[in-house]
C-alpha cells in the first residue's frame, strides 16, 4: 500500500480522543474543559466534542460537585481485555504469583515497548510494599533491571537505538547515567542471563531480572523479583534467588 | 444544552474505535480483517480505517507470522492513568495488600460502574491462587459479595433497576438466580453492614464484602476478601475477619 493511501486511512479524531484520555494523571486528576485545550492544543469546541464523547462512552465523567473531567474505572476494561487474552501474561501470571510468595519480595512481568518496557503483570510480597506501580506502568530501560533485561534481547542496532532515545534523568542520588556503561552492563546481561539494579529507580529498590523471550508472539521482556535494600546485598539476592528466577523464566518460556 | 446540539457533538469514530478494542478477549485473540468486519458489523473500508488507525497508536499489532490483529501491552496504560490518579484507588492498595497479607486471602476493591462492578485493585495470597480475575475485570452484582455490597448503597429505585438490568445466568450448580431472593439479601447488607457469598460466582470460592462509599468524589463500591471454601465455613469466615474486614473499609473511607 502506498503512503498516500495508507494516510488517507488514518482517523485523525480517534487519536485525539486518546489524547485527551492521556493527559490526566496522578497530578492531573481533575480537568476543565479549558484545561483540557491547554494540555491538548485543542481549540474550545474540539476540546467539548471530545469530552462530550468519552463522557458519553463512560471513560469520563464529572468530578463530584464539580464540572471538571475527570477518568472512570471504566478505562481499566481495555487493558484487561490485553490481559485476559495474551498467552505470555496468563501463562506468567501464577509462576510471577508463586514466586512472589515464596521470595517475599515484588514480581512483575514486562514487556519492551519502544524505548521502554510496561509492567503488564506484578505481585506484591511481605518485602516489598510499594503499592504505586502497577499495571500499565511505564518505566526507563536504562535505570530499571526489567529495562536492562528485555534490552539485553535487541540486537546492536536496535539497543543503540533505544538507548539514544531515553531520557537520561538521575532518578535517584545513585542513578547511573552514563550511556556507555550502561550499554556495557545489558551486554553483561546478554552474556550471563540476568540484570541487577541497586537504587537507580527508586531508593532501596534492589531487583534482579531475566529476559523472556516469547517466540510465538515476539514479544521481548522480563521478569523481576524485586526485594528492599533493607534485607539483601545484592549479592545476597543474587545466592539466594537467581537459580530460583532463571527456573521460573524458564517455564514460563516453556 | 438541547439534545440536538448535544448529538452534534458526539464525534462517532470514537465510538467505533472503542468498539474495535472491545471485540478482543480470552476467546478472540487474534482477529482478522474480515474477523473484525464480522464482529463489529462495520463494512471492510470502515474496519480497515480503524484497524490501521489503532495499529499506528500502537493499540494493536500484527501477530507473529501472521496479518491477524492483537491487543499491545499497551492498552493498560489508559487504565493504570485513573488507578494512579483515583484518590479512592490510590488510598485503598495498601490497605487492602496488607488485609491479604494478614489473611492470606486475595483482596479487592471494586467499583459500581452500571449494572456490575469493576475490579480497580486487587491483591492474592497464599489462601487463593487464582490469576485470572483481574484489574479492569466486569463482574455481575447477583452472585458477588462485591456486588451486591455495592449495591446495598443504592436506593430502592435504582436497586430495582440495577437487578432488573442483571443477566440472571446459574454459573454454578449453587448460583442462586431468584431476584426476590437477592434483593432481599442485599437490604440484609444494607442491614448489618455486610455481604457474604459462597460458591456463587465460581465454585470453592467464599467471598465477604463491606460497602465503601467515597463522599469526595460519590463512588459507589466494596472490598472483598476472598478465600476459598477448603479452608473455612460461612461462619468461620465472618467471625475470624468480619472486624478486620470492616475497620479496613473504615480506614480506607476516612
Amino acid at each position: 500500500m502506498s503512503q498516500e493511501k495508507k494516510d488517507s486511512l488514518y482517523v485523525q479524531s480517534v487519536e485525539k480522543a486518546f489524547k485527551v484520555l492521556a493527559i490526566f494523571n496522578a497530578q492531573q486528576r481533575a480537568l476543565s474543559l479549558t484545561d483540557v485545550t491547554k494540555l491538548t492544543g485543542y481549540n474550545k469546541s474540539a476540546a467539548q466534542r471530545f469530552c462530550y464523547t468519552l463522557e458519553k462512552l463512560g471513560f469520563l465523567r464529572r468530578c463530584h460537585n464539580s464540572s471538571d473531567f475527570e477518568l472512570t474505572a471504566k478505562t481499566t476494561e481495555i487493558g484487561a481485555r490485553f490481559i485476559e487474552s495474551n498467552a505470555l501474561v496468563r501463562r506468567a501470571r501464577p509462576y510471577l504469583h508463586t514466586l512472589s510468595l515464596k521470595t517475599e519480595g515484588a514480581t512483575t512481568l514486562s514487556i519492551l515497548d519502544g524505548n521502554e518496557v510496561i509492567f503488564v503483570s506484578r505481585f506484591l510480597g511481605r518485602d516489598v510494599l510499594d503499592t504505586t506501580v502497577t499495571v500499565g506502568s511505564r518505566l526507563p530501560i536504562y535505570c530499571t533491571a526489567s529495562g536492562r533485561a528485555a534490552a539485553s534481547l535487541l540486537d546492536d542496532q536496535q539497543l543503540d537505538a533505544v538507548l539514544a532515545a531515553q531520557d537520561w534523568q538521575q532518578r535517584t542520588p545513585e542513578t547511573n547515567i552514563d550511556q556507555q556503561q550502561i550499554k556495557q552492563q545489558i551486554l553483561d546481561c546478554q552474556r550471563y542471563g540476568y540484570a541487577v539494579v541497586k537504587d537507580q529507580y527508586v531508593m532501596a529498590d534492589l531487583s534482579l531480572s531475566v529476559p523472556i523471550y516469547d517466540s510465538q508472539s515476539d514479544l521481548r521482556g522480563a521478569i523481576n523479583l524485586a526485594v528492599t535494600t533493607a534485607n539483601y546485598s545484592q549479592q545476597q539476592l543474587i545466592d539466594k534467588y537467581l537459580a530460583l528466577v532463571q527456573s521460573t523464566a524458564r517455564a514460563i518460556n516453556s
